[in-house]
C-alpha cells in the first residue's frame, strides 16, 4: 500500500484530508484486516528464505573514554548504528573487538543459535583484537502446523555488549555499547526520519546532563522514535504534543485495534519500543520537549527538544504568542 | 447503544442476565466491530468541528500550604476538577494564577499549540496575579489521506503545572497542582460514579498516610476509576475483588479483543489509565481495599477502601462470616 | 482444536511445517475469530455452573525458617503449588495454618466474597492452629444484559498471604507464602511443561543469589512460563532466544492481534503474566539465560538457565562452535 500521505510534508495535511477523497474512497473496509489475514494465514517461513547480508561492526573506545560500536574503524558512535532488517532476512555481523578487554554482541528479538548469544556462558565473546561472526535470522509470522500463530520477528529491538565489566555486560552497556535494531514486516510504513533515545542510567544516549540531542523534523514528516532503556533505573518516556498506540508498531493497525493511546510510557532496562508520529500533526510547529517524566530525572537533565519546523524548515516560534493564546487574551 | 445493564443496581444483575433475553438477542455478532469500522472508516476530523466551551481554572494555595486548581476562587481541590471532553470538542481554559509564584497548565493527550504548552520553554506560563487562556482541542479517529489510521483523542489523561519549583513543575506537582481529564469517544459508555486516584510520591491524592479517600458505590453501579501517577516512584495499583482490561477503555471492546485482564498494574510518573467496573460484580458487597502493592508503600499508608454497599445503600458486612466461608466450616 | 504441533517435539518442527499441509489447509481464515465470537456472544455465565473442587493447603515453616504453602503437611514449597482452574470452576480451599502467627490466603483475578478476602479488614485470616475455607469462583466471558462484554476469569494469576508481618502480608510474602494460579479458557492450548519464576525482592523464588532454578525442556516442547513479582522492587524479565506476545495468553490469538512481541517486560509487585514458547523454536538447543535485566539485579544473582536439550534429551553445546559462527569464520 502506497502511503499517499507521504506527500503531506509538502502539501499540508489538514487540507489534503478533504481534497484527497479519491484516494480515501479506495480504502475499503477491512482492507487492513484482509492484509493481516494474508500475512498470517500461510505456513510459517522456512529459515533463511530471505536475503542474506553481511556487515562489520567495530567495538572501540571513544577519545573521551566512552565505548561504542561503529561501522568503520575509528568511528564508534553512541548509540551504535541503527540496523534494519525485513522479516525473512539474515544478517551476518562480523564484530571486530578493538578494545583491550573481551567484548560481545547480544541481540534482542531475532533468531540466533547459542553460538551467537554473545555470552561467556555460551563461549561467544570476542577477545581483544579478535573478531567473530554473529548471525541474526528473522522470519515472517505464519501458522504452525497445529494452527497456532507463530509471531514474526518484526519489532523495535536492540543489541548490546554482554561481557564488559560483568557477565551481564554492565560495564559495556554503562559506557555506551548498545544500539537499535528495527525489523520491519513487508508492507510496514517507512518513516522519513528516525530518532533513537536510549535512557541509560541517568543519561540520554550517554550524553552529559542537559545535553540530550535535539531532533529536528519538518511539519508533516513521518518521524520514527525508537526508545530503549538500559542500566539501573525505570523511566517514563514522554513527548509533548504527540502520542502513539501502545502496540507493536505504535500505529493503530486496523479499526478494531483497541490499543491504548499514550504519550507517556514506563520502561525498564532492556525494554524497547518504537512508534511513528506525523511531526506537528494537529499541533503545528514548535519546540516540543521529550523527557523522562520521573521528576528528579527530568530536573537532572534527562530532557531534550523535538523541534518541528514549518514545512519549509523555518524554526518555530517560542514567544508564547501563538494563535490559541492570543485569540482569547 | 443503551446500556440495559444500568438497571442492574436496582434489579440484581445475576438474575437479569437471563430474563433480559430479548435485549440480548438484539445484539448481533460483530455489532461492536461494525461500530468500530464506522467510526474509523471516514476521513479524519477537520480541526474544531465540535463544541467550543470555556472555563476558568484558579491555581491557589490551600490553607494548609498545599496547592490546588479549582473552578472557583478560594476553592482549590486536590486533585483538581475532573474535566471531560468528547472527541471533537475544544476547550478554552482561562487559568488565573492566584499564587505568589509563576504557575502553568500543561496537558497530556490532547491537541494544543506550542503557545498552550504551559512551559517556560514556550513562554506559556502565568505570572503571579496573571491569567492566560490555554486551548485544548480534540479529534475523533479517522483515516489519513494515505489510508493510515489517525488515533482519536479519547483516553484517560491529566493536566498539571510545569513551572513551580523547577522548569518541569516538580514543586507544583508535589504540592497538588494536578487533575484528571477524560476524553470520551461518541458512544462510549458513561459511568454512574467516577473516582480519581493519584499516586503522588508516597501519597494518594496528597492526603496524609493512612488517610486515602474512601470511595462508595452501590452494588451494580458502573464505577469509573482514573489512576494517575506523579513524582518520583513507580507504583502498582491494585483493587481487591475487581479487575479490568489493559486497553484504552479498560473494557473489552469486541469479542476478539485479546487485552490482558488485570487487577494490578505497574505505573510511573505522568502515566494515566482508567477503567470501569460494575461494583461488586460476582463478588458482592464488601470493604474492598485499593492500594499500591509495593509492600512498603502499602504498609506506609498508600491504601484506601472501595466500599460496595448493597443495592439499597446498606453498608457491607466485615465479620468474615459470609456465605462462602460459612458454608463449608 | 487439537494442537497438531504437539507432535513437534518428536518430529522436528521445521520440516513438519511443510509436510502437514493437510492439517494446515483445514485452518480456514477467521477460524480463531469465529471461535472468539462463539465464546463471547452468549449471556454471561451464571455463578457456580462449572465443577466444584475441594483442596487443602497447609501454611508451614520450612526447616530453614522460610515459609511456604503445601498440599500435604510437612511439605511446604516455595512457590506454593501451581493451582489450575477452567473458567466456570469453583475451588474451595481449606487452609490449615500450622504457623505460630495468623496467616491467610488472598487471591488475584478470580471471584470471591469479602469473607474469602484473606485480610484482617474482612476478618478472614486464620489463627495459629486454625483452618478456614476460602472459595474461589471463576466465570467465562459473555455479554452483560446491556451488551457490554464481561471479561472471563482466564489469566495467569497468583495467591499470597495478606497478614503475616503487616496487614498487607509483607512478612509472609517476603518469606515465601505465595504461589501461581492459572485459569484457563475452554479451548486454551495446554503446555507440555510449566515453569514459575517469582521475582521476590532480590531473589528468584526465594532461592539464594546465583542459585535460581534450572528449567529443562526438550527441543519443540511447549513450555509455559508464569512470572510473578513480589516485594519492593521493579524488575525486567528477559529470556534469551525466545519471545512472546504481550497479551492475555502470550500467544497471538488471531491474525489481527496487534500485541507487541517482546522478550523483556517491566513488572512490579503483585503483577503476574504468563506465556508459552516452543522450546528452541528457530534457535535450537542451548543454555538460554533467563534473568532480571536490571543490571545490578542480574549481577547480584537474579539469573538462571533455561536448558533446551535436543529432541532426545541430550544436553546442549556450550562451546560456541555452533553452525552460525563456524560457517563464516
Amino acid at each position: 500500500m502506497t502511503e499517499v500521505g507521504r506527500g503531506m510534508a509538502k502539501g499540508g495535511f489538514s487540507r489534503r484530508a478533504f481534497t484527497a477523497s479519491a484516494a480515501f474512497a479506495a480504502v475499503a473496509p477491512f482492507v487492513v484486516s484482509s492484509q493481516a489475514e494474508a500475512v498470517i494465514d500461510k505456513p510459517a517461513d522456512k529459515p533463511g528464505k530471505g536475503n542474506v547480508r553481511r556487515m562489520t561492526l567495530y567495538a572501540e573506545r571513544l577519545p573521551d573514554g566512552r565505548l561504542g560500536y561503529g561501522l568503520e574503524p575509528g568511528k564508534p558512535t553512541i548509540p551504535g548504528p541503527a540496523i534494519e532488517m525485513v522479516e525473512g532476512d539474515t544478517l551476518e555481523i562480523e564484530m571486530v573487538n578493538n578494545l583491550d578487554v573481551p567484548a560481545s554482541l547480544h541481540v534482542h528479538g531475532v533468531d540466533y543459535d547459542a553460538a551467537s548469544d554473545g555470552t561467556r556462558l555460551n563461549n561467544s565473546v570476542v577477545e581483544p583484537g579478535g573478531r567473530r561472526t554473529y548471525t541474526w535470522r528473522t522470519h515472517a509470522p505464519g501458522r504452525r502446523p497445529g494452527g497456532s500463530i507463530e509471531p514474526g520477528s518484526a519489532g523495535y529491538w536492540h543489541y548490546h555488549d554482554h561481557v564488559v565489566g560483568t557477565d551481564h555486560g554492565t560495564g559495556g552497556i554503562r559506557q555506551g555499547l548498545y544500539g537499535p535494531l528495527v525489523v520491519r514486516r513487508k508492507g510496514d510504513i517507512k518513516p522519513d526520519k528516525q530518532f533513537t533515545v536510549v535512557f541509560n542510567d541517568m543519561s540520554i544516549n550517554n550524553q552529559p546532563a542537559h545535553q540530550a540531542p535535539e531532533f529536528v523534523a519538518k511539519l508533516g514528516e513521518r518521524v520514527e522514535w525508537i526508545v530503549i532503556t538500559h542500566g539501573e533505573f525505570y523511566h517514563t518516556f514522554h513527548i509533548h504534543g504527540h502520542r502513539w498506540a501502545d502496540n507493536r508498531t505504535g500505529l493503530l493497525e486496523h479499526p478494531q485495534d483497541q490499543s491504548r493511546i499514550i504519550d507517556t510510557k514506563i520502561t525498564g532496562p532492556a525494554e524497547s519500543f518504537g512508534f511513528q508520529v506525523i511531526a506537528g500533526e494537529r499541533v503545528g510547529p514548535g519546540a516540543w520537549m521529550y523527557h523522562c517524566h520521573v521528576q528528579s530525572h527530568s530536573d537532572m537533565g534527562m530532557a531534550g527538544i523535538f523541534t518541528v519546523t514549518d514545512a519549509d524548515g523555518n524554526p518555530p516560534d517560542h514567544s508564547g504568542d501563538g494563535h490559541s493564546a492570543n485569540a482569547h487574551h
